[in-house]
């Protein structure tokens, strides 16, 4: 629960069954903080949000089921017209509502089907319905993503984020869904820079199949008023905690995925080849696959490595896999065959690639590849 | 059958079963040219060949199983033994011996085994041992790749070429092993260019899975005396079509695929737009499973199109699946699902997207993701 804000999920039937249509409204307006997609191509709720949300916001509506994406400007003329139906029912102005939209790109949303299931979604508002909210902007997730944290600063203030997204993840933006609601009071010029630095370091270190979407985006919402400077730090280390446990659930419910794999590249010369490398590694299906059938086979990291484009000196490379060597100077150290299978038939597992070249390192979570990977995208659409 | 090369296979026991070392011995030297992986972990073969192949050489032994990379200092050494050997019992000298290796990174070659096995394999030496020097080097090919040409100049002339390769295939070099053998006599200096522009248009017009291997290696070797310039065009163009017939024989063969998809970007500004959208698709995962699903999910499409970090007017954006138009100014022109999904269930898959933004083109040939790549590649090592 978070003071001054109510959420509604609905079944609106833009998806064949299950909760599609969510809303969040603010008692007073709120001020909104985002981050979009790094793709060329971007969904009408980015380019429509992007004109308003310099300006504080009463409510936000999303759906899954229909990404709203390359529709054209009748995709952005849709939002508007159930922004009009909208503001009417809830009491805002038009311009004080932003969208944000996860499915099948394409397709224009099903206008009156979603209009005329706001008086029903709206009925649904209540303090305590964040749970609907988080369902309705699933897709192939297995499970609604939600993380709630409070704030000590004057008072004890709430931060709740949800997140959607099992699929087309990669990061270097968002690459799915966040919102992020508090009640802690701050503007949004003291924490801009936290936030965006926050994103680089938890949405955009995961990956699940290297795909960047058109619709990814990740909102903070912050009350407007009466800025509290004492819970400043303690806001800024939970917003992070909250950031980062979406983007591992995210991971986590990887489509298909069985475990994450946690990949460290360390003695890089800078930080900008380790990323390389490291990202490189985070999408190499040959690799991923390997994780999928608990075989240690290092020689795909190395090529997946020696493939990043930078400078590597192959005779340093050392690999260690959830605790144990596996390569020194480039070469195989003799390891136990049945007992690194077993090692490896865990959850979460932990790759180090040092490069022994330098001090710069990066790290990034990734899944493994798998049939139901394939099972699940083979016919998404249908 | 060329005239003055005889070529063998020979099942040494690298791998648990079938052929995997093969042979081919000129009775003249021959030129060679190569062109090598740009990855930066190169297999041991590699950095070797380079400091012998600029002279003309007498054999080239091949294996399967091992893909003798990652080796350090040992992996070289292990080939230099092998060439002393070799060159004992075909009578000619160690550094006239190239080799190839293809197979399981991270393992040295069983040199032993392998030395043991040079009598017999020479003793299968003969002109028309092609294929069984072919099926020497298969790892996870359904069959061996031979194109065969004549090539007519002052006499007619033979051109034969293999290849092997299903997976760890990404061009932007080779992503296999491809061996061009030709009497044809001309100095390596006149078809130099020649050949690295026929490699760029074939070999590195394909991809598998987008992984670059450690072991990508074309070579093309041809008679070193008498040159005969009245069949150069009538050479060039034969061997441009024996590479590009390997290429595609590749890409259809691809680890777990059932279809091919012909991808072409065309209405680019620069061709570079063009090459870095086509090669974005066709490495992405979303769009190779919906092909497998037979599913004109255009969307993936157009996401990964707008991920290929080069400018791009959305608005724009039109593709044609089948000769049939599925979207046009980034909106979708409806469709029969039932027709298409008939149309995308073939062998062999057109796919065009017109940028609209200029007049450069680029086209590239990637496979479907299946199942079965998943269950090839889960557990190759073992």
């Amino acid at each position: 629960m978070i003071d001054g804000i109510m959420f509604a999920g609905y079944a609106s039937g833009i998806k064949a069954a299950g909760l599609d249509l969510g809303l969040a409204v603010f008692k007073e307006p709120m001020n909104c903080l985002s981050l979009y997609t790094r793709n060329k191509i971007k969904a009408a709720h980015i380019i429509h949000d992007k004109t308003i949300e310099a300006n504080p916001v009463r409510a936000l509506l999303v759906n899954s089921g229909c990404a709203n994406a390359c529709t054209g400007k009748d995709g952005i003329s849709d939002l508007k017209v159930i922004a009009g139906e909208l503001s009417n029912i809830i009491g805002v102005n038009d311009n004080e509502i932003l969208f944000a939209s996860t499915g099948v790109i394409g397709k224009r949303l099903p206008t009156n089907k979603l209009i005329g299931a706001l008086p029903g979604l709206c009925k649904n508002l209540k303090g305590n319905g964040i749970e609907s909210f988080a369902q309705s902007i699933m897709t192939t997730d297995t499970y609604p993503k939600i993380v709630s944290e409070t704030v000590k600063g004057k008072k004890t203030y709430s931060i709740i984020g949800v997140a959607k997204g099992a699929g087309m993840i990669n990061p270097l933006f968002a690459t799915m869904l966040s919102f992020v609601f508090t009640d802690y009071p701050v503007s949004p010029s003291k924490i801009r820079h936290t936030f965006a630095k926050a994103g680089k370091e938890t949405f955009e270190r995961i990956t699940v199949d290297g795909e960047c979407s058109t619709n990814d985006t990740i909102m903070l919402f912050t009350k407007t008023s009466d800025e509290d400077m004492v819970g400043l730090i303690d806001f800024e280390e939970k917003l992070y905690y909250v950031m980062k446990e979406l983007s591992l659930m995210i991971v986590r419910d990887g489509e298909g995925a069985t475990r994450v794999i946690h990949i460290t590249v360390m003695g890089a010369k800078k930080k900008e080849y380790a990323e390389r490398i490291a990202r490189r590694i985070a999408i190499s299906p040959l690799t991923k696959t390997a994780f999928f059938g608990c075989d240690p086979n290092w020689g795909r990291i190395v090529s997946a490595a020696g493939d990043a484009d930078v400078p590597l000196q192959p005779s340093k490379i050392e690999i260690t896999l959830q605790g144990r060597p596996l390569v020194k100077s480039s070469v195989e150290v003799p390891f136990d065959e049945q007992e690194m299978k077993r090692l490896m038939n865990k959850k979460e597992i932990e790759l180090i690639v040092d490069l022994h070249d330098g001090r710069a390192s990066f790290d990034i979570y990734t899944t493994d590849l798998t049939y139901d990977y394939i099972k699940i995208n083979a016919s998404y659409r249908s």
